[in-house]
């Protein structure tokens, strides 16, 4: 097995392309997304000027992850505020551009909500954009800072369930900086763990159909430096019985009232291996994920992809070709396929879920409750303070 | 979801190319093959002349599945003694070219036996291959109809189990026409289900990381006009936790001698999720594929393919292009992966294994033994008789 890619580095640190920021060059306001379709084989940018190309940008996941989502929505209720498009509008179809993720409904809001607030407040429509544009730089850097103190609880709980201080961890889809306004979720934990010297191994899964592990994952360890190695989904398996995974430690898009996690397919089965094989099963996420207007996991709403995702191979350097999909044919012409975007994990099955106000163990409806309670109580705090 | 691919049709029936077949056109005999990497995209027939080129098809996967590769290594054995190479050179390399399944090497020793046996019974040269030629012919047609009556156990074993009459059939990697000198293995099983009116689905498995599933699996069904549907390796979980699940089928490519399941990575997961679910999973696997001289799991060699199965998409019709496995990169390059192409399952979570000698349930070393020692008996009876 060879050596990993050793990333360019830029006044002795890896260069990082942030996955969204709001620039406001001579031609107007813009929101800047790192192209996720696009990688790893190329860092290209998507510019939106408007709602829709948002909306678009979204849907074809060339920005996704929970958290990420929230920012995104937050900034394009701004940008149509600034660029003085119909708000309301905007925030509609941007709020159900997908199901799943509850942050971005919530970025959203908070941004239409700082711009109504202000018009009602007897601000004129520049300032009532100012407001949402202030509302979503606070959310970007609230979760940037949520990141930070995840990172530190999820390390803490780590050496805590664990013995033999180096720690083999099993992660699914992409939840580092690509999808977070700071170093991710559950990436950031094993990130913080790779700089206090205590992660061994980071087992990355491919994530299919759209492989979020092995082209964003792998990307964003291997720019940081850390020993990781890429497998098949159905390979943790093997991994788990051959003892070889410490803790799974994945991200989520959406968190009920009971503690049933949605997260990308794929993080349920992981869920039962662990559990067979006596292994912590750790959920990492912002309190911004935890829908108490949800009450378990039977009441999320799986979005259901496009078959072509799993029946073409869709490289991004592939020329798109012919229909419907355009990608490479993997399967006979006509295979129907079934193509849930997330599962649900019942509470049962979770270890724990950490968040940027503390960590839920064993995870119970009571116990999420008064952790959400708590989170209200905080940012009550600091935003009156 | 569209409709599924209707076959060409010959004469009212689908028209299949075979696996394997022996020819003996002017130029000599040759062993074809249907080239399974080219599948669903092309048909394409890989014609050997000699053992090496056998050997590079078992290793390239152009040939592949436990017992369809003890028919090519008894064939291979005939190729070259009716060729006049090295025979116990060939023997050796054909042995030799994959660790897991233990039926080619059983394949290979059968017609080396027939041809030394003649040899020491005083035939000449070119009747010592006859000799090999007829085993490795009757190997074919055992094969074959072991498939037929394994498809008939099965199909029994799931009307047994299951109430209800119409099944819902998960299955993994590729176990049909494809794997055998006959309609295979678990998927014959599912055929015969079929036929008797009795499948409501075949949920097909893609199978990473070569996709036998979505490649192979999918060809088969839609040849035979089965109503299937392909999923990511990850979104069975899915599957199981919506009761959409009725029985786990398999094949394997080694059992050990107390009942222990090597079989393409991803079925052991499928294992723990059936067991977790209370779902029945059920082996398919003719006699030849148990080794009783391999006394446990522990004691499978489970082969390690190369990380670029993992870290590129080989698409059939793409050009091979740069180093080192000539497919699109999926992961940062210089990305290592885990690749086991194998995992093993622990007797305690298979519900049963179904034979052409019959059916073990529950799985033990004992009732395992006892089988494979009826098995040999009524073997022998046939040969003797």
């Amino acid at each position: 097995m060879a050596d990993q890619y050793a990333p360019p580095l830029k006044n002795g640190q890896p260069e990082f392309i942030p996955a969204i920021r709001w620039e406001e060059p001579p031609e107007g306001p813009v929101l800047v997304l790192l192209d996720q379709t696009r990688l790893p084989a190329e860092e290209v940018e998507w510019v939106c000027t408007d709602a829709p190309a948002l909306v678009q940008a979204i849907q074809t996941l060339a920005v996704r992850g929970a958290p990420v989502l929230g920012i995104a929505g937050a900034y394009g209720v701004a940008l149509a505020a600034v660029r003085g498009f119909d708000v309301d509008e905007a925030a509609n179809a941007l709020a159900t551009a997908r199901p799943t993720a509850v942050n971005l409904a919530r970025g959203v809001e908070r941004a239409r909500e700082a711009y109504r607030k202000a018009l009602e407040d007897g601000a004129g429509q520049d300032e009532a954009a100012a407001a949402a544009l202030a509302e979503a730089r606070a959310l970007h850097r609230e979760d940037a800072e949520a990141a930070r103190l995840m990172a530190g609880y999820g390390l803490e709980l780590l050496d805590e369930l664990l013995t033999g201080g180096a720690h083999r961890i099993l992660t699914h889809c992409n939840t580092g900086a690509l999808v977070s306004g700071g170093e991710g979720t559950a990436f950031a934990v094993a990130l913080e763990a790779h700089r206090a010297g205590r992660l061994r191994r980071l087992w990355v899964d491919e994530t299919r159909p759209l492989l979020q592990g092995a082209r964003l994952t792998a990307y964003e360890a291997a720019r940081n430096d850390m020993p990781y190695t890429l497998l098949t989904d159905n390979a943790a398996g093997s991994l788990f019985a051959a003892g070889e995974v410490d803790a799974v430690l994945i991200g989520a898009d959406r968190i009920a009232a009971d503690g049933a996690v949605a997260n990308k397919v794929g993080s349920y089965p992981l869920a039962v291996l662990a559990r067979y094989h006596h292994v912590p099963f750790i959920v990492v996420a912002p309190l911004s994920t935890v829908d108490e207007d949800t009450p378990d996991g039977a009441a999320i709403e799986v979005e259901q992809r496009p078959g072509h995702e799993v029946t073409e191979f869709a490289a991004p350097q592939a020329a798109a070709g012919g229909e419907p999909g355009g990608g490479i044919p993997l399967a006979p012409l006509g295979t129907q396929a079934y193509n849930p975007a997330f599962d649900v994990t019942p509470p049962e099955l979770v270890t724990a879920i950490v968040t940027e106000h503390g960590v839920v163990s064993p995870v119970t409806a009571d116990a999420l409750a008064e952790l959400c309670a708590r989170g209200r109580q905080e940012a009550g705090g600091v935003r009156k303070g």
